[in-house]
């Protein structure tokens, strides 16, 4: 029902996260409504988004500027001893928040969607090794989400920085605020009561 | 927490309909990961879109190719004493889905957005007169939403079209496929009352 | 875990409608906790409901009282030339609430319950029939839910009451209160369409 | 629209947790249509709850049978050392179910519903202080929900409990099993990474 050219861009906006063919269909019909100057805008953006964004050479957080290393790497203040290993870039922004942090990070896929079984061979668990063996490194935080996928990353990345003799850990299993013990789960629940305190 | 190229797109997307920043960082964040070139087929397809799609001289649907009426209005087998006036474009295709309707179509509004209150003046009032007033023209069906917004157009297109003396029609009310009388409004119930047969 | 006292009040609370094990338990705990006096007051209640509950012998109501008739069959002003067949008592409500109908009922199933394809048997088909054939009968309206299981049941009730040679009607089918075109089922958006006036 | 029987019975069933006035009349209908021996049964299994269910005298956990202590209280194999301490009753439910836990426990407040303000005064919080001040007992663990009320109440009782000089414990925080890091709330990250081992 849709003519050749918003067919085509109907496709490319439903390969973007999330988004599926009716709402991809909502978002050419509000960019049909644009003016020509914000169409261009967007564009711009859209082009100049690979050009001015750069990997960080340590991290592979995005960032930008000049030098190879983001602002978090090149922070004199950031305790160097410290790598946060998180799924995707996104994982973070809450990380960040909770102000406890003050080590590096280490972005495993470097995407934003969340992992999958079939991903553990993309991610950079080599370029993590790499980093985890540098002197200073004392300890590394395998910050992945307790799901099914991320607790056979963080085995499989275990097994491989067992060899470097370095602190390992994981985030702390038990109630999230707002929880209630009626409804949690058995493997939860013994988490909790195993890190009571 | 994000450079100023991202923080920008991730603006532009946060305007799309259905998007928040959170949705638009994952909009950002799925194109660095794009190659090259899919980047430049989407901002062409993007930057195209404007020149391509022209909108139908007679109903404001959006068409691509040559003239100046749409496919359905240049469409030998459609009737041509039927408008059927929608809010949006979208509406049109549940509406063709249905394969009950032959007539043409007139958009009211261009926008891929529900009508809100404010909206009555932007839309194509006077263009619907203007088609109304057409000798073949028999009846106006105004195929608006049963919300309270698609009610008050309903009402002022009503009084707009009155002096034509034509049949100026409005969508059944009553219980839809699926609805249950225990949890049915007063209002459509009463429909499905007055209309039963 | 539960003692068997406990037990088995939660097994009978699991059979009400729309109660799982889990809420049952909650009822028990919260039974355990009442004062002795409001104990007695429920089980009062419970045991007296089917002593003082009758079924009126028309339109299979509930009701209290003297006499055979429910209150809306003895009222006078009620129109008794138009019968509304609803599937379960609770679907009254609704319709009471329009104000638009001044007719009698005919319960078909006297349950809450929403009508399953296997009760079909168990509707009071003949007493509907044997009310409908009534002389002073002029319309008999099956307002039954617009599901798959209602369409069912009012095929086979039209077929039943066709040698009657009465006025038999359905309730309208169309868009409800507040539903929006780009949403709306092929079936119902084609029933709005035939509808339009 | 209901009989003056009906409508009681509504206003009664209305109190039950999770009920409101729909619902009550679901079970009302429910209850119309059961034969009288299963009415008989229910008003049967309602009045002997009382009368057959007993509170602990340790724990105030409901049980059935001789004595003055419930099952798990009267269990040689239970550790008497720890004390766990729950909301109401059927926390205790999924604690067990983790097979983690082997220490006793104490109901505070006796009830299903959910711990409100108001409600810590009339918690059994005497009651706990005097089972925590036996000898043999070495750790107290405020199992409370980790929401603001459950929180309010661990403070209270921690204050209470202190002068005893006894290990007093929470649950561990952290992310539960399935959760996202991206939409971890702060003091559930924080808590996590704190925890992190």
């Amino acid at each position: 029902m849709y003519s050749p050219q918003i067919r085509k861009l109907i496709d490319l906006f439903s390969k973007f996260p999330t988004v599926g063919p009716r709402t991809a269909a909502r978002f050419v019909f509000y960019l049909l409504r644009l003016p020509k100057e914000e169409i261009q805008e967007l564009t711009s953006a859209i082009s100049d988004l690979k050009e001015k964004v750069k990997l960080c050479e340590f991290c592979f957080k995005s960032f930008e500027g000049e030098g190879e290393l983001c602002e978090i790497c090149r922070d004199p203040r950031r305790d160097k001893s410290l790598i946060c290993a998180i799924e995707k870039e996104i994982d973070l922004i809450p990380v960040e928040r909770t102000k406890k942090y003050q080590g590096l990070y280490f972005v495993l896929v470097g995407t934003i969607s969340t992992l999958k079984r079939e991903d553990i061979k993309k991610i950079r668990a080599e370029e993590l090794l790499e980093r985890a063996n540098k002197p200073e490194v004392k300890e590394i935080i395998l910050a992945l989400n307790p799901t099914t996928e991320g607790e056979a990353t963080v085995l499989y990345l275990e097994r491989l920085l067992k060899p470097l003799n370095k602190k390992i850990t994981r985030l702390g299993r038990g109630l999230p605020v707002g929880a209630e013990l009626e409804y949690a789960d058995e493997e939860t629940l013994s988490s909790a009561l195993e890190g009571r305190k």
